[in-house]
């Protein structure tokens, strides 16, 4: 349609670029790189109605970022408006530019604060030829990560996601009144959804099933089921993304936590700890992105008031302090972090923030209030 | 030894991170993380004598930069000393971490302007299991992008290296005086050297021989010698590497530019026309990461005077503006591009550049009369 040729400005399959307004969906990216015999690999649920500029804002990562990186590693070039007015046209299209200072970090992830994002040029990708994808379950967070390793090594630069679920999630998702019904049996207490991007579809899937029946030999996972077809792939992702079934007991919070892995179990200890002391009867049901190091917890405690939520939010990022962990992998701040900021950030480091800050923005007009308290 | 440990100051192979001061060699960190079953995967030429600080300073990309990015990629975390004293400690140890400003991209490729790094968290990756290394012939600069593009698809997430010879390049390093023989003939307009670290030495071998073939088959490449050995690779790589060659015809000047590999083929012609107008006779050899847009170009015109560097740097740079080329892929600008900044940046560009490093550094006393005119 004529809207959206405005919306993507050019596409270039041989140089694998794509230009864009920054006001287009991620969908609509991802089907024109599509139907140019291309790929954008930025994936997440909401990619219906996310914006690149939003993606942009908040550096966004979803369900790829172990293979193809967040937002930040897919943007070559951007231009933004200033604070003064200044249009800043650097629309890069080259993977390695190290003419000066790389300005358009200024305005990744930084949440609209610095400039107003208005165009991006996207790093394309090859479609992949083949995709496998594998629901196994693990019976210790050690082996979890002895898993990781294992698969990352055996599949070489294919492997693209490593959604874990913890038992409550996967219980939750696979139960009535879900739609969907356990693929394997609901008694274990991790289930991680793998998959991987190639080349080749016989000889990947060949490598795929060798890579989990080497694994369930060395006891690294216990069970697991790969998909043989679209649907069964579809079907596993479905369990994952159905995170609506956390809305039943409630209007529940939700939370975008990072932490070294090797730290998971620790933190996730610290943290039922706290809400055990705080609530008789709460759900707190935990899922993530996990070779990011990134988690998804999903707390509901019968309400949602501002009380409610303080002693959540303390019960969730307190614990994340003395490990070095982040409030936010992939969200940003916002209104809502803003007053735990401070608990993932050294005071230099936000004094430094605040510089740069005023440094481009010194009348405080773009987007103001938000990141910082 | 004790001043390895100092140097190397944590490794954490499940976590998959490496903390080291900034001064240590890139080949120190190369060394260390095989020790721990692990790959640190920037790799370049100067291994042995540049630093991991200096790596980050100019953002150095090298021979990898497709499958694993480049310096800004390698890093999650540094610690940087800002002109007001201020040790800004931002040791970050997370794939994903999004809470408040990304202060390290300030430090990465900023070429010590905007702060002192001291030390840096490192990303890890596991160690490929296997190699595949091939020398090719090519016909024409759109068959070079044709094979990249073949070539890229059919190894999936596994292609690492796509380095390109013009064909100058290869009779100076496959020729006598060089101590090196052609391993395919002299004849051919390009040769390409193609690498794929992989997970399973048979199975991937098996898959990039058939990539190979399929080129041949399809016509995009015309010859091909595939390496069969460890010792058939390093004697590929050492004529890639030979670099040195160039000194033969008095000191040469050494270019890094990129450009959109689109753009290629006319650009090298636009330099030649205008180093054939200025010189009667000279050399000029061509070979760079393309996959990346990077082309290194070095020319002898035998002398190095400054007359004449500043008559080469026209005929090399000027026909970059025009495709909106960069006169620096990787190796930063320092004293020697800063008059050429203007023609790869905008003004508004060079002046919010200008704005930042009046913010952090507002007495100049950081690297100065770096960067900028």
């Amino acid at each position: 349609s004529l809207e959206r040729m405005k919306e993507i400005e050019e596409i270039d399959p041989l140089g694998r670029t794509m230009t864009v307004q920054a006001g287009v969906t991620l969908q609509t990216v991802q089907t024109a790189a599509g139907e140019a015999g291309m790929m954008f690999p930025l994936d997440l649920g909401a990619r219906g109605s996310c914006t690149i500029g939003g993606n942009v804002s908040t550096n966004a990562g979803g369900n790829r970022v172990i293979r193809y990186g967040m937002t930040r590693d897919l943007v070559l070039g951007l231009e933004a408006v200033l604070a003064d007015g200044t249009v800043l046209s650097s629309l890069n299209r080259m993977i390695k530019n190290n003419a000066g200072y790389d300005l358009k970090q200024l305005f990744i992830g930084t949440e609209g604060t610095l400039g107003i994002v208005t165009r991006v040029v996207l790093r394309l990708y090859e479609q992949p030829g083949s995709e496998n994808t594998a629901l196994v379950a693990v019976k210790s967070l050690d082996a979890v990560s002895g898993f990781l390793k294992h698969t990352d090594a055996g599949l070489g630069g294919n492997l693209s996601a490593f959604e874990v679920m913890w038992n409550g999630f996967y219980a939750l998702v696979t139960s009535p009144p879900a739609d969907n019904t356990p693929p394997i049996s609901q008694d274990y207490p991790f289930y991680i959804l793998v998959e991987a991007l190639g080349s080749d579809q016989h000889s990947d899937q060949a490598r795929f099933e060798q890579v989990m029946a080497g694994a369930l030999e060395e006891g690294l996972i216990v069970d697991a089921v790969i998909a043989q077809s679209g649907n069964d792939r579809n079907a596993l992702w479905a369990l994952r993304d159905d995170v609506e079934q956390t809305m039943r007991h409630g209007e529940p919070f939700i939370f975008d936590v990072s932490l070294p892995i090797t730290e998971i179990e620790a933190y996730t200890e610290a943290v039922s700890a706290r809400l055990d002391r705080d609530w008789g009867d709460y759900h707190c049901w935990i899922f993530g992105h996990l070779a990011d190091g990134n988690l998804h917890l999903v707390v509901a405690v019968g309400t949602a008031d501002d009380e409610a939520r303080r002693k959540v939010e303390a019960a969730v990022y307190r614990p994340l302090q003395a490990i070095g962990g982040s409030v936010s992998a992939e969200h940003g701040i916002g209104l809502e972090k803003k007053a735990w900021l401070s608990l993932s950030r050294s005071a230099e480091e936000i004094a430094t923030m605040q510089r740069l800050k005023a440094a481009l923005d010194p009348n405080d007009i773009l987007n103001p209030g938000k990141v910082f308290a």
